[in-house]
């Protein structure tokens, strides 16, 4: 059997190639790709070259935001079975290190993400082979396009498991985009009770005011402590945890000022390398600085949430393409406007 | 100023009396009772003489679930004003001890309840005196009646924040009186997805469906541990938490025997004083079993989740009466069959 | 290559059995065993045909705390190499389930303890193969005979992480046997500062003594609530922990009534498949309990504090014997008088 | 009855008063100072007019390091008496807001230090009088200066429960001052079991290696990413846990690429008010940057840790006064090399 995917092989230079697909192992399974969403990480890898701090290694896959159909499975795979629709959790880990044995398997220092293409070929593909365990079965009531926002939808998940979320809480949303308005719906779905999203563009608000943000702020003047001063004026006192989405020092800045004392500044955004920030701020006032990395028992969960109809995420979907218009596809959602969030292509 | 209140004289003798209101200290707040809910507790002390282990000292005052309105401030006070709808928290406590100071002010060995008669006549009244940092503000989106029922909520909001509920928890709730319900529609609005409510009568059961339980089992037959299997098989796999509400051994022992390894038994209900249970069961797969007493800073979370629509308790009040009649109210509540869940009296 | 090894056919039907050595995996490591320590588990299977609730399914290997020497490495193990000093962490688990992704591989419903003599026979052998992860490097500072005590050890050291035991804790043992000792040792450790233990025999009180107890009372006579009393007047309060290491209802009522509001009650004893205790006093005052299986993450701890000097097991050895006289080791154990707390195999 | 205490009129104007003592409120008590401690934050008062960020307000008291005798009780005290020697916690706060309420009274709003000259004129004073519930009593086995020493020492205690240290922790100190040399002996109460202290003075990781430092180096040269592989090369892994007690961005930046994935870095010391610092690497190894202020429910723990003989705190006592002589105190130790660690005064 055959698999065709696509291969990046240097700055914005996409190809489609066509390869045998190589035997399962007893611990593997074959899926066949339905759906594939497409995020900042694949625009940065296709345009710029690099993810995060990461230099990209030609050639890689693309693709990790997937629904797929259990194709075949190895010998010992016993949750899944051929034709279950599924969504897959990238990034494997040694399951014998330390971390991994103490369940914090996210940041193992051997865990390798599954756009490794000499191992995996990515997702924006025919097919895909990965290991069982880090294939999770979709309900009947989850659809194939909300299986493929499972990924980022666990990065929220994760993020507000990390902040301890709970009923009655107060959060800021520092940065509208994908990342930061799943964190939005996703701390609802924990009980969240008053959330204020932040962004520089009013269009980003709106979108945030449709998928139930209690307030808004626009953030294109002032600095972080008067910005802060009117979080707190609008919502009535200052938040218990703040969600930084944007990335940025300015965000972190608000984020350290406007967050209230024994609060919680969880880093979801990537920021620069280094960044110039009021730390001593948020250390006499005992606000704890998370750090969030991908996602930790957080698929079960999120497939939960959307199975429950606790979050909406279609919202987000803004654009769709086959997978022979993949070129297309990265094309138009890196030159988009705000309007385009989320870009999903049909394999 | 005159205050006319009930107060209890003994077993099944209860009177209204009329006193002069004391002066205010500066840091009291004076309110005018608008609802009072009756409880078991309330029950318990008129027809039995007791609640829970400790036999009742009479006179006493009735009544700890209110709303009322703001009538007169000692001058301390800022955060309410006359005219403010308001809350009472009851059970004041020492604030200096190891255990205030640490934050667990709900099991302060100097708590007192605030039905002790010589210091409060008790809520079933027309006006209360009380320390201004236990009234709390009612916004307009939480009705007189749903004020009432913030005492009863934040139990069960106390049970949700010690059990740790969060997004995508699945939960048994043993015993569907008003306290199992009020931890049904808590634990959803906490996020969990997957709730099975079990009792003793089908009418209960019915109640519970209709407040959003995923699943019911009657547990009129068979043992804990046939139990706890047809409640692995129904919900899929063992609950993460079990609630026990009946305040029963054989709800300890089905939440034994059913809870998830590494899970938590939550004692809500109150059980007899010694109760044989398979405890090295819990222990031998780490189920902790979790102690709760009333509430610790959760009458601001029970509000904001009333307010923000995120629980919905209307369906508990099934009964209604006017001060005046409460005699009337607490015979009919004592002899009710299954359907009455909560008797409000307007004051 | 050949290993000589004991195996129990019966109750108190314990011989000598020679196999060849089956061929390593790759994640395999095969240990030449140097000491053996019995544990009262060991003596209730040859004695009683049971360990715990569980009956011993026959034949059965022997024998689970133990030092030893690598002898051979599978081709994949890179932490040890032939002729280190190390010891065995019993009780694989599957590394799939969620449970084990959790970093709660101790409970994992696929775990398998390592006697299962089809696959193991047990560590009263001249050599052991087991999986590499599970094998610990012992540093020079470590001898042979607490090598073979980093797994009760490692007991203690996890029943103290899941009581959170911290620098200024008190704490009420109850029980000095071997975990009980050990768990008082641990915990001064883990900057304990005021432990009382209790038993029913005066010569464990005085072993517990001389181990570092900073009280100890005799539990003979008197009820639960007296003896509590008795605690809270010795100790100055009511200590934050109890560790009940009897198995006993008895252990159990004591530590209910003994312990502070918000404290914690670990089950470390197995007690008898059902108990009547007053589990509504623990509830009423806030106060956990935590159950403990086994050990999770333990071994490194463990091997930590001996090799720094911050426990010391050696009291605990008080019987030596060889190899080839276990018939009569085990004999006089279980026969000893209270002076026999543990004894040591030399393979 | 008069009292004559140091005041602090401007920079570096120091003058003696008297004044007679105002009457004691029913839950106050008024003791007599028997030792001062003088710390950094006391010099940065007098020679730099400011604290951190906060300009110091003239006039103002001087002096929170504190031992004394129980002169004079208010009626409502009990758990102290005249002549008890005692040791005094600064920084009252209010008991009813949220944080107070929730056990956190350390980051009150309303929490005002006590050297607030209108209300409290300072401990470097024959009198000091304060609220009774900050009255902590001394055990005879802890010596006046160590009751001087509890207050720095409180510091350290609370860093390392807000870090969670534990037996078996592995940590690295930067910077070998009071308070890095106190994080280093509680973290070994705590149980640490391999510390490694940084400093950029050699005299001062003598110091540390002293008190018990297993590991120091010399961070005079390379940049922190070269540094942290030092220390990891040094301690044979990344450590759990970084205190930050130097107050610079070297040091936060050390902190933050030493410590192990899914660790610890606390902000002890206090760095300026916006610093240059790689946030994101600790986000995406998830890195909790942790804030600790004052300390919080800690006096009792660090009083039995002197008591239990678990920290030796003695060797930083390096210079000793009178009373008379606090403006000889003040200027040596404000000149002092290295070797003035701690000051202390007789009243």
């Amino acid at each position: 059997m055959e698999n065709t995917y696509v291969v990046l092989h240097g700055l914005k230079d996409l190809r489609l190639e066509t390869k045998p697909i190589p035997p399962l192992a007893d611990d593997d399974v074959l899926v066949r790709i339905k759906k594939v969403g497409l995020c900042g990480t694949d625009l940065s890898m296709v345009y710029k070259g690099r993810t995060g701090d990461l230099q990209v290694q030609y050639p890689t896959g693309v693709g990790h935001e997937v629904s797929a159909v259990v194709s075949q499975c190895g010998k010992n795979v016993t949750h899944v079975k051929t034709g279950d629709r599924v969504t897959v959790e990238p990034g494997s880990f040694c399951r014998q290190c330390d971390l991994c044995l103490a369940g914090k398997y996210n940041v193992c220092a051997k865990s390798s993400f599954h756009s490794d293409v000499a191992l995996y070929p990515g997702c924006l593909a025919r097919y895909f082979k990965y290991k069982a365990h880090l294939i999770h079965k979709l309900p009947d009531s989850v659809s194939d396009e909300e299986g493929a926002i499972v990924e980022p939808l666990a990065v929220a998940v994760h993020a507000c498991r990390r902040a301890e979320v709970s009923a009655g809480c107060s959060m800021l949303v520092t940065g509208a985009g994908p990342i930061g308005l799943l964190c939005l719906v996703t701390a609802k779905a924990f009980g969240a009770t008053n959330i204020l999203v932040t962004d520089i563009k009013d269009s980003r608000l709106a979108m945030a005011k449709r998928m139930g943000a209690d307030h808004t702020l626009l953030v294109t003047s002032g600095d972080a402590q008067s910005q802060a001063q009117q979080v707190q004026q609008i919502m009535g006192y200052q938040p218990d945890i703040t969600m930084e989405c944007s990335g940025t020092k300015e965000g972190l800045s608000l984020g350290i000022y406007a967050t209230k004392s024994r609060g919680k500044l969880v880093q979801v955004g990537l920021s620069a390398p280094e960044v110039t920030v009021p730390l001593v701020h948020a250390g006499v006032r005992e606000i704890d600085i998370i750090g969030v990395y991908r996602y930790l028992n957080c698929y079960p969960i999120a497939i939960n949430l959307l199975a429950k109809k606790l979050v909406d995420v279609k919202p987000l979907i803004t654009h769709r393409f086959n997978f022979e218009e993949f070129q297309k596809a990265f094309d138009m959602f890196y030159s988009a406007e705000d309007g385009a969030i989320k870009c999903m292509i049909s394999c």
